[in-house]
């Protein structure tokens, strides 16, 4: 039987992985170089480059042209999130979705909103509270502001046709965000519109996004009490 | 007036933004190629380039070599978390790190962290339960279950010695991981050892890991009220 390539590299990454989960060697050391293992695994060594990068990747190794290839000392922990469009994210889920515009209008940005979009207190922008539903119960509360300098068009929409995640999403990707998790006691407003008690833990998230031309938008969700964000692998 | 190339190219940019905004272009659409938009900008083609490559970067176009440059149907929204130890996050803040570990013991596994961890209900795992400090004030609970299947040696090892996460994070480097954020209020438990009231807002974090030979750990944190997670761009 010929084995192929692929599948080569595949049972070298998992008996380098091995080695290291069992500790044979160990955080920090340094592992036989490429013409070695090629050697030992009766391999090329763009196999066995191949599997040790994919183990880079991963975050197990610590590959620098000089130095050799190290066991990573402190593996970093990065996960990914994906931040879906909040549409896709009741639907996946099995629910019906709908969206409530609670208010729309031009308001002058306050402070604390203008430093985190860079922007000049009391400009003003569109300020957006919005309800979003799953199979009519509330799923999350949004508390928007928009900046039309840097999302041209968006004074002409109405967001109750199409709602502003959606909007913002497919007519402006961004350049720079900055995120926040948090929890928060439900104000008096979150309560009412999440239909929930004063009070309930509500996981909120912060963000605010930027395109070359500024801030294009600072918002604040807030989840219905129970929500779990899940971080995909 | 001499134009320079640069903000040539940023009129393009601005330009083809604009078009795509106004949905003249629309999502999925093949765009004119480079050749017909150094014609119509009376710019050089290398300008063009250079705009449209700024534009894919930002998410907005999607170029391929053979199959020419489209608007993005539906652009990812994925942002990175980074996990940090524990210590190097209080010490990272400017604060003195300290932990107590108010229990350490073989307990028999809850049904529902026995689910998470895909083990049998009843096991006899290390239940830790440990709290956190920054400067002597809470910082965070930790909530734990190690399986000394898949970490042996963790049944010899003394907590308060060494925090069991930083323990974990230099000898048992995770295959895979399962990790959930949500807001809790605060319960009995969570309020004296946090020294907060019943009922505040608290971020959680669950986080289950393993490695080849199973579940390694699954872990409750619970952080202080008004904490902030932030996201690494």
């Amino acid at each position: 039987m010929i084995e192929k390539p692929a599948s080569k590299a595949q049972a070298i990454t998992s008996e380098v992985r091995r080695r290291i989960v069992d500790r044979e060697w160990r955080q920090g050391d340094r592992i036989p170089d490429e013409a070695e293992l090629a050697v030992e695994f009766g391999v090329a060594r763009a196999t066995v480059n191949k599997a040790l990068q994919l183990l880079a990747e991963e975050g197990l190794l610590d590959r620098k042209r000089r130095a050799g290839t190290h066991v990573t000392v402190n593996p970093a922990r990065k996960t990914t999130l994906t931040i879906p469009i909040v549409r896709e994210q009741v639907e996946g889920a099995g629910m019906e979705y709908s969206h409530r515009v609670v208010a729309q209008k031009l308001s002058p940005l306050p402070a604390d909103i203008a430093a985190r979009m860079a922007l000049t207190e009391g400009a003003a922008l569109i300020h957006l509270r919005t309800v979003h539903y799953g199979d009519s119960r509330p799923f999350q509360v949004e508390d928007r502001w928009i900046n039309p300098e840097a999302a041209p068009g968006a004074e002409l929409i109405d967001f109750q046709r199409i709602n502003a995640n959606e909007w913002l999403v497919r007519n402006f990707p961004w350049l720079r965000n900055d995120m926040a998790f948090s929890a928060e006691n439900a104000n008096a407003r979150d309560a009412r519109l999440l239909e929930t008690r004063q009070g309930a833990a509500l996981l909120v998230l912060q963000r605010t996004t930027f395109n070359d031309l500024g801030a294009i938008t600072s918002v604040r969700l807030a989840f219905h009490p129970g929500y779990q964000m899940l971080a995909t692998p």
